[in-house]
């Protein structure tokens, strides 16, 4: 689906200028990196990585595209053209930390290095790859933290994305940052390229119930001509659901504790259920908000819950989808369990209770404060539209090229790239906790176990540590070397993505967690490589003259 | 790209109990709207119609969806895949507003009808499609309003967009909003299916010039080897432009108003720029922030700039991509007229200055209220991520089924849905300017030119007005009638809804239009869809018990 096209022009234009100069076989390294953490956090979860490793495999350009290049660029030479006929990654490597892995500002997500006509081809689209995954996948990490472990996660917001791709993006990258389904039924026809198998795309779970409209399009008893329904075992027939659920109304309706809540409920709404019910008796969940939670959508629902039971079958729960979601999930609850303990239907009370409407981090904590009884959040535009960031700031920044370490200066300090080819390690303390990530240059001895170690921070001078690390992990590995398959990174299937972003985010230190001001995770590097960046920054600089 | 799949599971569990309940034939009528503006405002641009019936136009189910779907609806019967399979929409109509109109909230921006089944089917696809195209779109044009009409404006979003297809439909939608160019090279493969010229897809005109890193790539002049500049009228030939630039470098320095700006300019930032000239001397434009704007790389860029004019080539510009922008633009303007008087080079001041670095509407307000010299912006991440608010809420309501009005209701007001297969007209008043949007029900006439008409507010019975048209517009025009091709709108090209929109957005009265709390455009039903809508809600709402 991307093609080296989905690029910017300059790009293009760039590519032609390193070729008229004859650089464009130069090797170069590029960073791709963050220089802040999103949602006013300070962790990210690194997410495209696959996706990125893809693109490069199919890195070819048409002999279609090549003309649309050729009349983008007026005044080009035909060479040129020769030489994007021949381009293809073969002498790219890719060296990147491993896809759903908790990661900070400025240490580079992925290191890039190749010749740099084709390098420069890759900023854009690793860009676009990468920085909706990640935030997304963050977004998504953020709402489990607040929901908590035992609260099941529904990615609802196919209608609300930024466009058919984005819906797929973040369904995916939600997933991995430990939503538990989506209830988009997604365009694996498309992916079909990509060996997944096919009904199964990416093996996220699916969740679906009805809307609203389902439950007006119903007017009377009389649409249901079917009203037989064979019991779970399939020993016996009801073969008149639709008064085996009037009279569970009824009962409900007179029975001692819960005379008085309600008394006609909406005629089409209990029609609608009931018919949803004959369509799926194994899987009756229902939107109950339609006309009014608890005069209507809730005896309704129980009545037909309480038909089902009669028949075998457990009806899965119901969804609210406006009003207070505090209040009305409780109350709910209450109803449940007066259900179960009045009409004698063990388990009832455990009814599945589920809330969709606008939901984010911020209505989840205020839920949360306020008491609820909500097992489930259906989350849309907040969560796939990443609505309170709708983007993450990744760039892609040269750091060397023919083994000089290049550097970018700018007026804003936070703006200075890192030069050099680096590596990077994580730091991990004593009890367990990863503790600072350092860089260094590329030929420097990596930091040893037990070894005091000092960690600078990369422009403010003042900031230094020592470090004593328990545990030291190199985080750049190889994920692509020309189209050599040895000494390279497998790429996992995503539910071992998600595992390891779910493992890496409870193994942070809980300061660096909390949503109130939490404590910056500490980014570093070595000695050395400060001292080489002030100097390298020094002889960059114009000097002014003042008069 | 989008199939029918592109959904969310419920609507197929729908579509499996309507089809259960024998209920998948009936005619039903849904709207499509939204309820609020967005960013702020008090106007909205509706985009992504084309796309819709496209999909309408291509609607079909494969067996290996079909499959799939089976798979995602355990117990469902087999039948059901037969009606899937036959699934087409050849029984829909759609009525439409004309993309790239100025909509508001409530007034449906689509009408679909057809068979319950399969309209429901619709929904998301439908949403996915309009909701972020008619954001960015709204985006765009508020972008223009605000950086005037005079400016060039370009889109730089491809690589924060929220996926690749964020990308291309925002560089599509923004141009349809009033944007110049974007700097996407745009993969019109993927729409090779949809008629696209291919080369020129939707026709936007490219921009792109160089990065940084094309900057910090060079390190000294011996890497240009081929010095030769073919003059622009191909008479003369300048054997050594890298010389000639630093002689104009030097003229500069020692130039009487110019003498001590700067002292040494960064020797790879001049290699580049003369490489970068070499490469495209008809369309030089240098990015001059990499290491020092005044300092190095204004006075490079005049370099190389009038060695370029010594050959008949006149450089576009520079741009400026960190600093303060205001300040910085006049200084580059004044650099650039005192080159112009000093060095006696005609037309040099009004050397385009292009500003990009995190734009958006704020921003570019502030810098018009301060004062700044900038011909051209690039804006990025909050155009096309629609950072300031990154979802329109469109929702897809059912209005009828089988001749029968339905109404949601909802705890809160505005969600309330206005029932009835309606009709909708755009009343003018006097001066010309769009008064009122009324909805009326299908069968009543037409409001007339010069007969004073009621107009009341939908849910609130104190506010109403009298109106006495001097123009009628009706709204909704037929964009799908099964697949007969009689008596149905064309989709016109993106240049025509561009226009079209651009046309509206200054139609409108001022009032409306404004950034700091802007007028409401009012939006009302006739006198008897009022009394309907009321009547309907009444007997749909259950009635309390109070004890």
């Amino acid at each position: 689906m991307v093609t080296p096209l989905l690029n910017d022009l300059y790009q293009f234009t760039m590519a032609y200028a390193y070729w008229k100069a004859g650089k464009h076989n130069e090797r170069s390294v590029f960073d791709l990196y963050f220089r802040k953490n999103p949602f006013g956090g300070e962790y990210t979860v690194f997410a495209g990585l696959e996706e990125c490793i893809k693109f490069l495999a199919n890195f070819k350009l048409t002999d279609e595209e090549i003309d649309f290049v050729r009349d983008s660029l007026p005044g080009s030479e035909e060479a040129f053209c020769d030489y994007l006929r021949g381009l293809d990654c073969s002498g790219v490597e890719v060296y990147a930390i491993p896809e759903g892995s908790v990661v900070f500002p400025k240490v580079p997500l992925m290191r890039v290095e190749g010749p740099v006509g084709v390098v420069q081809l890759l900023e854009t689209p690793f860009l676009n790859l990468v920085n909706f995954a990640s935030l997304v996948a963050t977004n998504a990490a953020r709402h489990r933290f607040v929901a908590g472990k035992s609260k099941i996660l529904l990615e609802f917001g196919a209608r609300r994305a930024q466009g058919p791709d984005g819906a797929i993006s973040a369904s995916k990258y939600c997933y991995l940052g430990g939503f538990d389904a989506t209830r988009q039924v997604l365009l694996f026809v498309c992916f079909g390229s990509f060996n997944v198998a096919a009904g199964k795309l990416f093996g996220i779970p699916l969740r679906g119930t009805h809307s609203h409209a389902f439950v007006s399009s119903f007017m009377s008893t009389d649409e249901i001509v079917d009203k037989v329904l064979r019991s779970a075992d399939g020993t016996t027939t009801c073969e008149d659901f639709v008064s085996l659920v009037q009279t569970w109304l009824t009962k409900i309706q007179y029975s001692p504790s819960l005379r008085g809540i309600f008394s006609e409920t909406n005629q089409s709404e209990l029609v609608a259920f009931t018919s949803y019910a004959l369509a799926f008796p194994k899987a009756f969940l229902a939107l109950v908000d339609t006309y009014d939670v608890m005069k209507s959508g809730i005896p309704n629902f129980c009545a037909v819950a309480l038909a089902l039971n009669d028949f075998g079958y457990k009806a899965l729960g119901i969804r609210l989808d406006s009003g207070d979601l505090a209040y009305l999930s409780t109350e709910c609850r209450n109803f449940f369990c007066t259900v179960e303990r009045e009409l004698k239907v063990p388990g009832f009370g455990k009814m599945i209770v589920t809330a969709s409407n606008d939901l984010n981090e911020e209505t989840i904590d205020a839920l949360n404060k306020q008491g609820h009884e909500v097992d489930a959040f259906g989350i849309g535009t907040y969560l796939v539209t990443c609505y309170a960031q709708a983007a993450l700031g990744c760039v892609f920044k040269l750091v060397e090229i023919n083994n000089q370490p290049r550097i970018k200066l700018s007026e804003d300090v936070t703006k200075v790239s890192i030069p050099c080819k680096k590596r990077s390690y994580r730091l991990y303390g004593k009890e367990g906790y990863p503790l600072v990530d350092i860089m260094t240059g590329e030929n420097e001895p990596a930091p040893k176990v037990g070894e005091r170690l000092l960690c600078r921070h990369p422009f403010n001078e003042s900031k230094r540590a020592y470090v004593v690390p328990q545990r030291v992990e190199e985080l750049l590995k190889c994920y692509w070397r020309g189209n050599a398959d040895e000494a390279r990174e497998e790429l996992p299937p995503l539910k071992e993505i998600r595992d390891r972003c779910i493992k890496q985010l409870e193994n942070m230190r809980p300061d660096h967690m909390r949503r109130l001001n939490p404590t910056p995770y500490k980014v570093s590097v070595s000695a050395k490589l400060y001292d080489f960046i002030h100097f390298l920054w020094l002889n960059e600089a114009p000097v002014g003259e003042l008069q």
